[in-house]
């Protein structure tokens, strides 16, 4: 499924040894990606290199070879003597190191209360080593600093004699994400950010999320979609299963609305029972708006905390999230969620009855509407024949329904690690919660005419 | 800081329009990154590229143009009509594409299971598609796939007539994680991949991290080590900031053993109090080791259950963490740590007395010889001018002592955003807590002859 070529294209580059050997995990590529995607601009690439200058210089002329229009580049413009950014993206532009006397100025006025706050720093070795940091090439436009560093849009190379010049601009910015993406607005308002992208062809962006059904189901579906007479070829395509959902993103000039439409039409036709998201949102959000005006409590075994976690991990979640239980020990499952220990004693900590136990006694132990327990074995230990590591049961429940109280309880083993099982019980409550919320349950089974659902794989 | 040249090293080419478009985040170039590492070998890149074949092979040329014996890619090997890459590096290293049968029968037999689990796929769609995984490079070793898709080495090119031929070894490999770190052990023993690496040189490598120092007075420090005569020549020193700790890495050849032992010594003298690992153990790896034979509770609000989410991470932590309770309202505080609600009325739920009631009160309501208590404002909303966004009060508490109760208690302002602020107040609660373990503590510090330690910036 590939659209037609849209130039101009960009390339991005990471630099720092402590990205590239894995020490720190990279965030400014994906970010800047989809900002360029934003601006109609394709990102060829990404190239993650470490601090020697070489190989940095040779990262640039690769992304030239290629067409390139723009790249764009993250670290390297820190005091140090391995931030050699500026100065490799001036060679690659054929542009003189100048020193911006207002910048070194301002470099100064920024430092001036850190260094009052550190008061044993040595103030000379400071100022030497971030007047480098006011060194830039000659003809760039100077983004105004967030941390110490200046960012920097540098235009493509002058011609001179049999050069004719030209080749990518370069926006050169810092490392740090909370430093590099206020500086983003003002390198897009820049003429050479402007010029360099002109001529950018505006996309649409949908994604549809499902749960609950494997990868290989939506490939057969595309084919017969096309089959179906469904036009394809003007839809970029792309389905990731991530965290054990499906997401579909599709990506299609405004002319291809129609074809987009078909096939949103034909996926919502074949797997209604399972696609939870038509307009990209995600469970978390989709979750954050059903509980409005409700409350929630939840009380966690093999998870840890990490429902809790991911639940408040929203801004304004205290409005309907009142607390949990990490009960860890069956002693906290009895103090923290009321569940008897005769009952843990015939069944089994990890078992769909202490689950269930879990969720309805820590909703009325915190008093609230809606209770979710999760019980299970994340491994690598603990497993047995009868109860494997992986097996998980996660009950939902809610006290406050008007028809009665009303709950919806899986038992599922769960593949991977223990981080994928910790993970994956996760977003299986997430879903089961979604569900309640929205008038299935286990009790009306029969009456909704639902059958057995398929959670997780 | 720069070492010796050391041939070979080896290029990642990280493949698939969902990680270029930042739909999902990379987890493979770091960990190959460091498996290469391990062998001796740097990575001198790490490129992400999109699902183009264009794309694909130019990544591969430059690659190779860049003199890297190895080549590592990872993704693309699915099932679907975008899966390109086995084709893509067959075409680079000159081999004809052939259907490997016994291995096309071996994926038929995985995927048996599978079909019998979801009996509504269509099984002829399924083995069509699937056959296209068992076509394969001429003269590639295959490797065993662990979900459906195999692995391949894939050795240089041939020479023929002016063409001598050569080139880089490429590993194909699966993009899921959990398929291809299993096949890692198996694509190293190839005789291809030995070839590629021979004369890879031996490094050393030694992490030691620091907690509650600026990274600029690590800077400073390195500087003043090579002015008081210790040689930093043949070290190659990384340093950086993470989750508020700071690390620095140092990788050198056996023979600099000495340079590494006097800088060591050097930091050992200037930040001890702040140097807490020496021997690159993580705070998660050495709370394990000193809670064994104790017991932990924990009581979280603005955290949300991040701290008892992270202490559970690690398998066997049933040993000593009981549980905790994510008190996110005024009454989970009240009603499962004990904190009397006149206090909470008189200086408000984000206070140092609230922090030390939360502690005392979940060790004591869960019988554990230690307690945490972590409460705070993540914001992005709720601030005062009293009491800010990122304002931040931690106790941790130790009932069990036998010189009597024992307590550290902080309050701290953090920077960043709401993520940023939860994260750090995980660790800064997890180096208390490191702290309290070693016998510091806010009642001995006189006794003790400690100052105020500062924690977090």
């Amino acid at each position: 499924m590939s659209s037609a070529s849209s130039p101009p294209r960009a390339g991005i580059l990471v630099t720092g040894t402590e990205v590239l050997t894995g020490i720190i995990s990279d965030r400014n590529g994906p970010w800047v990606s989809e900002q360029l995607r934003k601006l109609g601009v394709d990102a060829a690439m990404i190239e993650i290199v470490g601090d020697r200058p070489e190989d940095l210089l040779q990262a640039l002329r690769s992304m030239a070879e290629r067409g390139l229009a723009l790249i764009v580049t993250s670290g390297g413009l820190g005091p140090t003597a391995d931030d050699l950014t500026a100065e490799i993206v001036g060679r690659f532009c054929g542009r003189e190191m100048v020193l911006d006397e207002p910048l070194e100025a301002r470099i100064a006025e920024i430092l001036a209360p850190m260094m009052s706050r550190w008061p044993n720093l040595d103030p000379d070795a400071i100022r030497r080593s971030n007047r480098k940091q006011a060194v830039v090439p000659e003809g760039a436009t100077v983004l105004e600093p967030v941390g110490t560093a200046p960012g920097l849009v540098v235009p493509p190379r002058h011609g001179s004699g049999d050069d004719p010049g030209g080749g990518p601009t370069v926006v050169v910015l810092p490392g740090p994400p909370r430093e590099l993406q206020p500086m983003w607005a003002a390198a897009v308002a820049t003429d050479a950010f402007r010029e360099a992208i002109a001529g950018a062809v505006e996309y649409r962006r949908e994604i549809v999320r499902l749960f609950g059904i494997p990868e290989s189901e939506i490939a057969n579906t595309l084919r017969d979609a096309e089959a179906a007479g469904i036009e394809l070829d003007p839809l970029e395509i792309t389905t990731c299963l991530r965290r054990g959902e499906i997401e579909i993103a599709t990506r299609y000039e405004p002319a291809a609305q129609d074809a987009y439409d078909a096939l949103l039409g034909f996926i919502e036709q074949r797997h209604g029972d399972t696609l939870f998201s038509r307009d990209g949102s995600t469970i978390d959000e989709q979750l954050a708006g059903l509980l409005a005006g409700r409350t929630l409590a939840v009380a966690e075994s093999c998870t840890g905390g990490l429902l809790a976690a991911r639940l408040t991990d929203r801004a304004g979640a205290s409005e309907y999230f009142l607390g949990g239980g990490v009960v860890y020990s069956n002693e906290a499952k009895t103090d923290l969620a009321g569940v008897p220990p005769e009952l843990i004693e015939r069944v089994g900590a990890v078992s769909v009855e202490v689950a269930v136990a879990l969720a309805k006694g820590v909703a009325s132990r915190f008093a609230a509407d809606l209770g979710v327990g999760i019980t299970g074995i994340a491994g690598p230990g603990g497993g047995t024949e009868d109860k494997p590591v992986g097996l998980v049961c996660i009950s939902v429940c809610s006290a406050a329904a008007a028809d009665g109280p009303r709950s919806i309880t899986r038992r599922t083993v769960m593949p991977g690690d223990r981080g994928d099982i910790r993970d994956r019980s996760v977003t299986v409550a997430m879903h089961l919660l979604r569900r309640l919320l929205l008038g299935e349950s286990d009790e009306g089974r029969d009456r909704l005419g639902g059958g057995e659902v398929p959670v997780g794989r």
